[in-house]
């Protein structure tokens, strides 16, 4: 089937999903995760053979170690399923209602948006948590994960839109994109997809952003930061940076330069060296960061790098102002924290840091969909638009407005013969499919 | 200036008005409503020359008719200044407020967008009206008008920036971008515009979703439709056409298709003709529509077309499903309605009619910010991210997370020397500037 065939069926079939209620599309996720338990050691085989493959054609390491699906990874991601089941259902929520005239009832109810585009890298355990994702929240789903995982996610889609289909979820909610179709193909369809969740490498995500119009939801870089003020606590300061830049090093909402006030890095910085030290983090410094510690020279490129590695790019400012500037220069957008007892310079700096995601005294590794609460996360997002931050289940659904009337006609209002009341119902949809 | 510099410039000021009070944002509103209605004869006297000068051009009729903006207009501006001062803010409202742990508190808090940009053809209005909606919202707003209302536009923007600046908003806020740089430019601007506002014509909103990857709030076409369900009641249902199709013919929440079911078509037609014959409005059938009414044929492009005008499309359908199917197959995702009796069809067309506005025996034309009581209008949107719909002043803003803590490490939860509680705090954010 050609591509836009394809995306055609998917569409369509998204519509009939959209109707499905949270007992059915539960059903299908429970029957998902017992198939894939059933089916591992298939899925296993599949993944060796990709494995061996990809080793023979020289696939980089990092790479190698994110293709592996073993038993493992396959009892996380049926973890994860059965965490889904019991979320709430983000689909049929009631956002508002209003009584516009007697008898005339606005309601604003959440609804799926469509059809998500997926596109993966290496990892398989992407296409299991995104698909399930979609489906718990009413979406078609189209997958297109990189050559070296083919086997693997060739058995994956097979067992998922099975098991889907046995509890009656229309069998082309989802589909595989097979790899001889290229990216760039999926990218420009922004007739049938409504939204792409790219999963791989920060150079594969600017890529998807910088080439689709389709919009994105996710983020290219975390350059994260945390600005120690002239009013910090330097104990507590030293340990929220070394918890944010350490505590795991390779991932989006790890530090990667910390800013500090000139009037306390004399006393501050020599403890955060010893600190960092400890860790065997490479601090990069400012010129007057190394005319107080010994560390390497900072470059232009410095303040823009998300190293995701033990170093840390330190700069001195004179002030919460330039603090705050720096950032919004710098940052991504992703989490920024500053380190204070005054509460006017943290309302200061949570009110103009342009980030998803200000801080006040605690380390930036919070800023994560689970640590939230959310029990679920779709992705980080650094978009300006939709869904910001970590977000959750609710970021793959938006609304429509239903309004039921008994005859009511616009021109009864414009020749005033009646008029709008514009009552609050707060009361939920009341029609049931 | 060039243009990228003056976007930056903007970006910077917009960053500053995130932080501004609603108690501020509406004294420059207030200022420039009253600096508005001051420098009348200026505004007027350069539209008037923008009017001599188009006429001269030879611009079609109803771009000069839009062009006007005389006393009628500037009281009509001036009066929407005024309801919008009178809305609540909707910056820093708190949309979620969790403990995540002692002392631990999130909250999920609304701030403006960025930078808007808006692109308008000939209407003078446009441009006092989103710039308004900008400043309440807090967001900068980058204004592109069309060549031939320069005049107009430079005395308007040089009016509500001035203005605005009295009342201590940061001067770049806004910002006019001179005719000569081209539109294509700023379609370009993604690293500094956050989401387009575009308002003039079809094909003009058409071309600019089609050539930005910058997201667009608006609407290219309202193909909107009403079906006539076996279990309508007739008499209702043909006071629902009319009203949709001829209360206002020129606007995109008018009635374009008719669909009718075959066993309720016999009766129903020929009424339909009668009322339609009335309004003057002339009648586009499918065969089956023609082998009961009058009617000129339909092609396969009617079914896709907004006709703005006393046109109406009619098909008879075999099934509430077939509706459903036309609908989705070529409506715009604008306004769509449905007549019946029948609670359980009415249920499943809301479902499944995959449009931002679906409604049980009203007219179409009620789908609007103002009717359904927004207070103000930023536009309708078909997009299925973001905002859909009418969309008011919550439209053009987004949220942040905001964490505090009190030295917090993430450390001490995966070591589990501590574990998250997760209540929901049901609060507002509580730190104030």
């Amino acid at each position: 089937m050609r591509m836009d065939e394809l995306a055609r069926c998917v569409k369509e079939a998204s519509i009939k999903l959209a109707g499905a209620g949270a007992e059915q599309k539960n059903k299908a996720l429970a029957r998902i995760a017992g198939s894939l338990e059933n089916r591992k050691e298939e899925i296993i085989k599949a993944n060796r053979e990709d494995l061996r493959r990809s080793e023979k054609e020289d696939l980089a390491p990092p790479l190698l170690k994110r293709l592996k699906f073993d038993e493992v990874k396959i009892a996380e991601v049926v973890d994860g399923i059965y965490s889904l089941i019991a979320l709430e259902d983000p689909v049929g929520k009631t956002l508002l209602s209003t009584e516009m005239d007697e008898g005339l009832e606005l309601y604003r109810v959440t609804c799926p948006i469509g059809v998500i585009g997926v596109i993966f890298e290496s990892r398989p355990d992407a296409l299991v948590q995104i698909s399930t994702l979609c489906l718990k929240s009413g979406n078609g789903v189209l997958l297109k994960g990189g050559s070296e995982a083919r086997e693997t996610n060739r058995v994956l889609a097979e067992v998922i839109i099975k098991a889907a289909g046995e509890a009656g979820i229309p069998s082309n909610w989802a589909a595989l994109l097979e790899t001889r179709s290229d990216v760039d193909e999926m990218l420009k369809m922004d007739e049938s997809i409504d939204l792409i969740i790219p999963r791989g490498s920060n150079d594969f995500v600017r890529y998807i952003m910088s080439n689709s119009r389709i919009p994105v939801l996710g983020h290219a870089d975390g350059v994260c930061h945390c600005y120690v003020d002239e009013d910090a606590d330097p104990g507590m300061a030293v340990k929220i940076a070394v918890d944010s830049k350490t505590q795991y090093v390779a991932v989006c909402n790890a530090l990667e330069t910390l800013l500090v006030h000139e009037k306390t890095a004399p006393d501050f910085l020599p403890e955060l060296k010893k600190a960092m030290d400890e860790k065997q983090v490479e601090l990069i410094g400012c010129p007057k960061t190394r005319s107080i510690i010994p560390a390497a020279p900072a470059s232009e490129e410095d303040w823009k790098t998300e190293y995701l590695d033990y170093k840390l790019s330190v700069k001195v400012v004179s002030s919460l102002d330039e603090a705050i500037e720096h950032i919004n220069r710098y940052g991504s957008g992703h989490t920024d924290s500053i380190v204070t007892r005054d509460k006017e310079k943290a309302t200061r700096f949570m009110a103009y840091v342009d980030a998803g995601n200000v801080f006040w005294n605690c380390s930036t590794r919070f800023s994560d969909g689970f640590r939230y609460g959310f029990g679920a996360e779709v992705g980080i997002s650094t978009a300006k638009i939709h869904a910001r931050g970590p977000v959750g289940l609710e970021g793959l659904v938006i609304y429509k407005y239903k309004l039921i009337g008994n005859g009511h006609l616009v021109g009864d209002y414009a020749d005033r013969s009646r008029s709008f009341k514009h009552n609050q119902l707060n009361k939920d949809f009341w029609l049931q499919s």
